[in-house]
């Protein structure tokens, strides 16, 4: 699936990245967990609550299309330079079954790893009575900026 | 933008839709209003708080994605037939601008309606010192399903 | 990657898809060869000339996208009941490396089969003097259509 | 459906864009014609041919997916630096109606243009008895690139 060797530049690529996802107001107000972080990897998790759900009490694409999101952007963000900022530039999200179960998880992994630009896929399995499912797919372009981007 | 007019199939179209957006514990959880409904176009706005941030303080991704998804599926579902679910299929989502402001704005409108698969773009803006940007875009698939879904 | 086993509904399966692969003018026209046909899986080929290039003497984007798609359509197809029609919903083509090579090669599978749509990944891969090397990975939706279309 | 008013950078942007779509190979093996340049737009015409054919006698998908494409590119090269290259990142195409008809019209325009990745939009249509209608709708990131590309 990948062509190339994941070795990251910073040797802090872990720390830095659990610094960014505790950052994020939003992972936190979705109850998401970070479960695995590794060079071109991660892996984050969220339990069901009612507020997440969509009219038929599935978890919302939404929540799906976030978590996905977070994780590729923090898998290419592994890869990246001590100093850079990772920002998505874009994502799209198939939702291959529905998400009904009491958890959700996103894996995102590299694709490719360019100096600019970075190609991640994530696949999100939902967790119902203790059985995993894939019910979403996602491929994305996670853009690394400058510590004072300016422009993209 | 589109070829088609959109005349209802269901005369109660915005009470349908207004009933089954309230239902979404997501958008209620997010803050988010549905601000506007009409044949074939949905808007949904959702104010700034720090439980919605990413790691700069913008808006997350997932936030814009999440209203872009709701106000494409809204838009379409205003034109299905009354007995009838409505469901993601994919949704792709371009950020073209980080999302800095006190309010964001997704407006869903459809391209193309058919008998079981509707084409919705949806553009969103952010607010920002009264001022309204484009920050995200997307192109979205959403399905009509019969009241009883078993598969698709 | 998929949790589903791929059991074709037709076992004439292969038989028919090389058959609509032949009624593809394009594909001729690319001088594409479909070289593996297997329940949920399908590869196609196209070997470099001029005639198929961009600007700087790549095989062109459009190239790579026409085989993915095919490669997704005719993986999806392998599964679908005897009858029925095969269309591209949509896809999406993320160009991750230049395709500069003498060969293009498509793999296509089947993420999830539905009784309506299934969802398909394609990754393309060049090869340049011998060595294989991915630049572009596609995620596609596939909608199975009875004889006679009249709506989708 | 854009914030940006488009002015280039490069005066003879017309007389480049041509240049640069001159030498596609593929654009002249598809018989495509640019038939409009304009700051932030393109547009690009297709004759049908049974060459350019999938199965069931339409436009096959890789068509509209190339000229979506190269219609996107060029709209988005008329704003870049005189010596930058072009080349595309993602695109994703809805096929929103059969493409059935004497010509294909693909016209792109730039959404956002940044300094390194532009976002354009392309609708493609089908000229059927002198009638037009949408049948594809694209969404394509492009990136400038320096004139001697080592990576992205």
């Amino acid at each position: 699936m990948s062509d190339q060797r994941f070795i990251p530049q910073d040797p802090n690529f872990a720390e830095k990245t659990r610094a960014s996802f505790a950052q994020q107001g939003f992972m936190q107000y979705l109850g998401a967990l970070m479960t695995l972080i590794e060079p071109g990897r991660c892996e984050i998790r969220v339990p069901f609550r009612p507020e997440l759900s969509q009219q038929h009490g599935y978890f919302h694409a939404g929540v799906s299309g976030a978590i996905a999101d977070s994780a590729s952007g923090y898998a290419a963000y592994t890869l990246m330079p001590a100093d850079s900022n990772v920002l998505t530039v874009e994502y799209k999200l198939n939702l291959v079954a529905p998400a009904l179960g009491e958890l959700l998880i996103a894996r995102g992994q590299v694709i490719r790893a360019g100096r600019t630009l970075t190609i991640c896929r994530a696949d999100v399995h939902v967790v119902r009575d203790g059985a995993e499912k894939i019910c979403a797919t996602s491929l994305s372009t996670i853009m690394a900026l400058a510590p004072n981007p300016t422009n993209r």
